[in-house]
């Protein structure tokens, strides 16, 4: 059904989404290390979305959709089902607008992320730790509400939104051989293919995936989605599926998907943190851990990583005991 | 003796040095957060030297001692006595113009700290953990190698290197009310003082220092240098007493110097982890740990924060027992 009515969003809805997006994000900086290019025989750039306010790229989607929206269908506010930083990110830029949002979290969800979510404004609604659970909560809060439902990755104004990280990465660095992003429902992925594929289109956009959720990098190898049961990794922002529109971009333009191990992972994290002095989360760490297990694909290039985010349980860190 | 012949660096010394290093250093970014700024009732602004490629501002002040030697004094090197960042960043300014570094370290220093001097080429003589120890050691090593002496803190090219950090941060903040840097020797602060004394008189300049290694604020309020009777605090770059030349800086240009608890440093350490996604040394925590505990002095004012460095021991997070 969704396939048939799907709307891909074009470089133009990108353009449109950065316009619209820029009073209210940040330009983020680019970090290099000396110490890491040595170590990957590459020149590293690191795209520092964990800078934004709330810790991810997910407020440029979220923003894009929340400021897209006409001033009747703004008053009824937006509506998600996440328990990670889109719904923080939704939250934050509802907040900036002024308007609702509303999100469905299992209350099994960490304190913490309860806290960040309600810190900007959002209203929780807990349900149980199902699929099953979760739709018939979210069904009837947004049949209550009317919000506007805001899918963390897989609707066009999300992805155009992601999309424009790219193109200010480009303009930052004088351009790169190769893009490196972590994958998970494919958001970020989506919209780095649809920037660069018109943008520059001679940029190779590769995705990291953690061995242990390795769904997409099998979808890619079988040329159709195949999901995961009950993935397990530390990179918990990347537990999700691709669905129909993240696989169009996937399927089309990625050039390859890398996976690390979880030890590898952590290995990259903590090196990121020491070198580039950056607070990245496990998911952000996976396109380094990629980089130096495959050194030959990136040996003598100018790679790009985009490091997605930052927001950590410092009180749990994965190297220390 | 020293006091009759001390040579005080001037604002041109700074702006020299920062023609010289420029090609050697980072224009470190500044870093926000809408929610420590909440948390202050400030407007804070934070200057990430840490993100230095050795991790911390050091290299100002290092480099720009190095790239002013001439070819002849060049190529005997440098030499100092440190076990923190300022071997390291001798050592990587050494480097980059291709000198020898002499580095005189105690051999119970963290060996982290060794093989870090050791990757920027620096040559280390252990000596036993004593004053008399080092010093005997060091005049050995000078008069074998010839190299020059770099003090950390007390050297007019040293504290002219660190003053450039201010006219940056001034470039990129349209001005600041105030400025807060934390205080050990002072190399730092009086870099501060030296440019802003000139180039903008009317922002003050706030010292940060750990109640437990509080010499600083004594010999303030004193009114002259009284030395610490071996301190101890997490904040391990901040051991070190004033010397004359720091003093003539602090005694006539700061403001105030404010005290914090250790446990106020890491509960600020921890903040800017989470909340700026930077990782930085406690050292570089008290700063906010003093505008935290005093907010009547920063009220509504424009803050800025010198970040001052982010070499920390990852495997022992002072909140993590």
């Amino acid at each position: 059904m969704r396939d048939a009515e799907m709307y891909i969003p074009t470089y133009d809805d990108m353009l449109a989404a950065h316009e619209r997006i820029k009073p209210h994000i940040r330009r983020t900086p680019i970090r290099t290390s000396c110490h890491l290019n040595e170590l990957a025989g590459a020149e590293l750039f690191f795209k520092c979305e964990n800078f934004q306010e709330p810790g991810a790229f997910k407020v440029r989607g979220a923003a894009n959709a929340v400021f897209g929206l006409d001033e009747e269908k703004a008053r009824k506010g937006v509506a998600t089902h996440s328990s990670g930083n889109h719904a923080s990110c939704l939250s934050y830029a509802a907040m900036l607008r002024g308007i609702p949002c509303n999100v469905v979290m299992p209350r099994t969800a960490p304190q913490a992320k309860k806290d960040t979510v309600r810190r900007y404004g959002g209203n929780i609604t807990e349900c149980a730790p199902s699929t099953s659970s979760r739709e018939a909560t979210f069904a009837r809060v947004q049949a209550e509400t009317g919000g506007d439902f805001v899918h963390p990755y897989n609707d066009p104004r999300v992805i155009a939104g992601q999309g424009t990280c790219s193109r200010e990465f480009m303009e930052q660095t004088d351009g790169l051989d190769i893009v490196v992003a972590p994958i998970g429902g494919g958001g970020m992925i989506s919209g780095t293919c649809l920037t660069l594929s018109t943008l520059a289109p001679e940029t190779k956009v590769i995705a990291a995936e953690p061995e242990q959720a390795d769904d997409a990098c099998r979808s890619f190898r079988a040329g159709h989605i195949i999901a995961d049961d009950a993935p397990k990794t530390i990179a918990d922002g990347l537990l999700v599926p691709l669905k129909d529109l993240t696989w169009h971009f996937v399927s089309s333009h990625v050039s390859e998907i890398f996976t690390a191990s979880e030890d590898e992972i952590i290995d990259a994290m903590k090196l990121t943190w020491k070198h580039l002095r950056v607070v990245m989360e496990p998911s952000s760490a996976v396109p380094l851990a990629t980089i130096l297990k495959h050194p030959g694909a990136f040996r003598g290039k100018r790679v790009g990583v985009i490091v997605t985010g930052g927001n950590v349980d410092l009180d749990k860190l994965p190297w220390i005991q």
